[in-house]
């Protein structure tokens, strides 16, 4: 193997994708350095600077060459050219290995039911997917998660799972499923690094990924001052206005979150009624109370301005028709205005990561959600494919809490554990029926 | 009030039903006197001898009267004649209390609720109901409740969560809901001691009870030798030969526990296939191979012999149609024959606490577990009747793990949250529509 490459990480405080970033390549055992920008312009500068204007971290390294942030290592790592780039590609061909189980995701239900499986001894093969620890990674502090009265922070509460779920006998490895084929027995699961399993069953548990808008300026800004997340990034834009847009939970939750940073923040919500919870709901009027939440009802998004080099600059926002005409209209015809802020968060809701999955005969919705409750044996997580389950965030787009992620991951695996003692009942009366024939 | 009656109980160490009678007497604010009999012969034979033979702690006394274990200090508490013996009955028509939410049972699902609604500023009431704490107080060891790694104990977990839910401002009461009213609205709820609120919704989470099989001999033994919880009892019957009727995983986790102390512990099953889950077969076979307990499938448990005194002394014992013939059989025509043990436990599953939802309309299946995703609204959790929730124990007859049970208790109060935010939105534009015609 040749040395090394260096590998240099910007790094900063309470920064999840920072950790996710440093989780990667700690898991390939690359060494790398780290630099902490938190209240230290001269590395911050230098840091924008190296990263072509790019002012949100990680921002990665290797050999001198910029890789990007969590976006773009995860990228080159779902393709295999981070491990090129790292030195790591092995030649040869890849074995194909067999597993009982494969679970995919380490968010909090694929977790769970690695901890299940692995106490019913199904010796489960956990990938990690591109996302290790899923969503709740990104939140700082759990209140609701039962069994916690002083909280208990996402990463922590993630750690924990991971350690438990190892105890049990559960294998978690780093990296993404391509593909898996349904038309064999057992499956053909390949990872896009080229890895090849076999595996009698399958627990789909990948989560469901930040959606974004598709408008006009979405692509060019988003890490450079457009985010899904504003725990990450928003202490970058320290005393800037800025918008929040979505009326859920997650939107509250980071519009709160925010005011610790920003001068005004605006909530942009294309509806009349959040549908957040009245606890966060009350949470957001408070700060509305105190000057520091401004909530713009009806309002929807249609184009960000700005550039790599400075940021967001503008956005333009359009009353729609249940909206009620404010003097910020530019054009009244159009309902439309031009809104200045220094920074926009996405909080629009999730994409389910099912690609996967596609042309495995697994019933999905228009949105890519897999439908459980199909199967036969009567299990809550099975899919309309013998020995494919689904839990967590890729099934459920209506309660998406921590503890009932866990309750399905833990069905599934219990559902599985049924569905794999029936398969090694019927092979073992096959193999006794063949003996018997051959006698 | 009368000065307070004088209150023993004698208590063992590690006696889960010993801490529901202390914790019952505490919410009371009653002082107790308390003796533990563990590894102090002279005071066990006390006990014996106080209790008319009775060998099971906790043994209650309130004025040097017997009142019993735990089901009999329970069984008085519900119909309100423990409060007289108490002096704490105090005249004068009870009041008609409203609230938003009452939630039945204090186990894991009931708690989970109880965060949520008090996190959702629906203020519950949590009515502890006959098992405060549910089934896991128990348990002594969870290993599978994701986020512990190290284990924790089922009692520790209840507390645990019954703290987070009272820092969201949940109020836990002791009390036994007696009958539910739906034909009003808010509902009309009765406790057992006489007490009546009414609440615009209602989460069905009381549980099940370890069920009993019927036979001759178990009413009168019941405490004398036979009991429903091995870890409760049975460091009492220690060197004896033990029975354990059951095939799932309680009967396994059971009757791995009493090895600590029995002679031989045997399991009767009636089937030729256990359905607990692997881990808990192979425990149960290792045990096997070390001589310590002895399993006989296909066998079912007829009489139960002894008396109040002397304790169990044998038990009939039938092979059913699929048995394999033993040279233990007494009789070759019935497959009968008796069988020393010197204690039998029963872990034959559980029944569902519904009785008090009988009359209200919501669809029960013929063991009494509640039918959910019967409503409207869409949620997993909706009773056929609007506003009635159901989760945990008195839905699931098939997962009945705690972190399953927890996941239905978030969605209960979730959906429950939706119930009562629709139901203060019609009441207010019916206001609003009243105000208006009135101009």
């Amino acid at each position: 193997m040749s040395e090394q490459p260096r590998v240099e990480i910007y790094t900063k405080t309470q920064c999840p994708y920072c950790d996710k970033a440093k989780d990667l390549f700690d898991s390939k055992g690359i060494e790398y350095e780290t630099y902490n920008v938190t209240g230290d312009d001269e590395l911050f500068e230098e840091m924008v600077e190296r990263a072509e204007g790019r002012k949100t971290a990680p921002e990665v390294f290797i050999d001198d060459e910029l890789i990007g942030g969590w976006d773009e290592t995860a990228a080159l790592e779902e393709t295999g050219e981070l491990d090129e780039k790292l030195g790591l590609v092995t030649d040869g061909g890849s074995e194909t290995e067999h597993r009982k189980l494969i679970i995919a995701g380490t968010g909090i239900a694929g977790l769970t039911a690695a901890i299940y499986a692995g106490r019913g001894d199904n010796q489960p093969l956990v990938i990690e997917g591109d996302e290790p620890g899923g969503q709740l990674t990104l939140t700082t502090d759990v209140a609701n998660y039962p069994g916690f009265p002083e909280g208990i922070s996402g990463p922590d509460l993630v750690n924990n799972m991971k350690e438990q779920a190892k105890q049990f006998g559960a294998e978690l490895k780093n990296g993404i499923i391509e593909s898996v084929d349904a038309d064999q027995r057992p499956f053909r699961v390949e990872l896009t690094n080229g890895d090849v399993y076999t595996a009698d069953a399958i627990i789909a548990a990948s989560g469901a990924s930040a959606r974004t808008l598709g408008i006009p300026g979405e692509d060019e800004l988003m890490g450079y001052g457009l985010s899904t997340c504003a725990t990450c990034d928003g202490a970058f834009f320290r005393d800037e206005d800025m918008l929040v847009v979505g009326g859920g939970d997650a939107a509250m939750e980071e519009a709160t979150f925010l005011t610790k940073f920003a001068d005004t923040v605006y909530i942009a919500h294309r509806r009349e009624e959040f549908r957040a919870e009245q606890y966060w709901i009350d949470r957001v009027h408070e700060k509305v109370e105190e000057g520091e939440i401004e909530i713009m009802k009806n309002t929807e998004v249609t184009e960000i301005h700005g550039s790599q080099e400075a940021g967001v600059d503008h956005v333009t926002l359009v009353e729609n028709e249940q909206g009620h005409p404010t003097d910020r209209l530019d054009d009244p015809e159009t309902n439309e205005f031009e809104f200045d802020v220094g920074a926009v968060f996405f909080a629009i809701g999730h994409t389910p990561n099912t690609a996967y999955l596609e042309g495995t005969g697994v019933t999905m919705d228009d949105e890519g959600y897999l439908r459980t409750q199909g199967g036969d044996g009567g299990g809550q997580t099975e899919t309309d494919v013998p020995g494919i389950f689904g839990a967590g965030d890729v099934v459920d787009y209506h309660y998406q809490q921590a503890v009932t992620a866990a309750g399905m991951g833990s069905k599934a695996a219990l559902d599985a554990d049924e569905y794999l003692e029936d398969l090694e009942r019927a092979e073992s009366s096959a193999e006794t029926e063949a003996a018997a024939a051959d006698d």
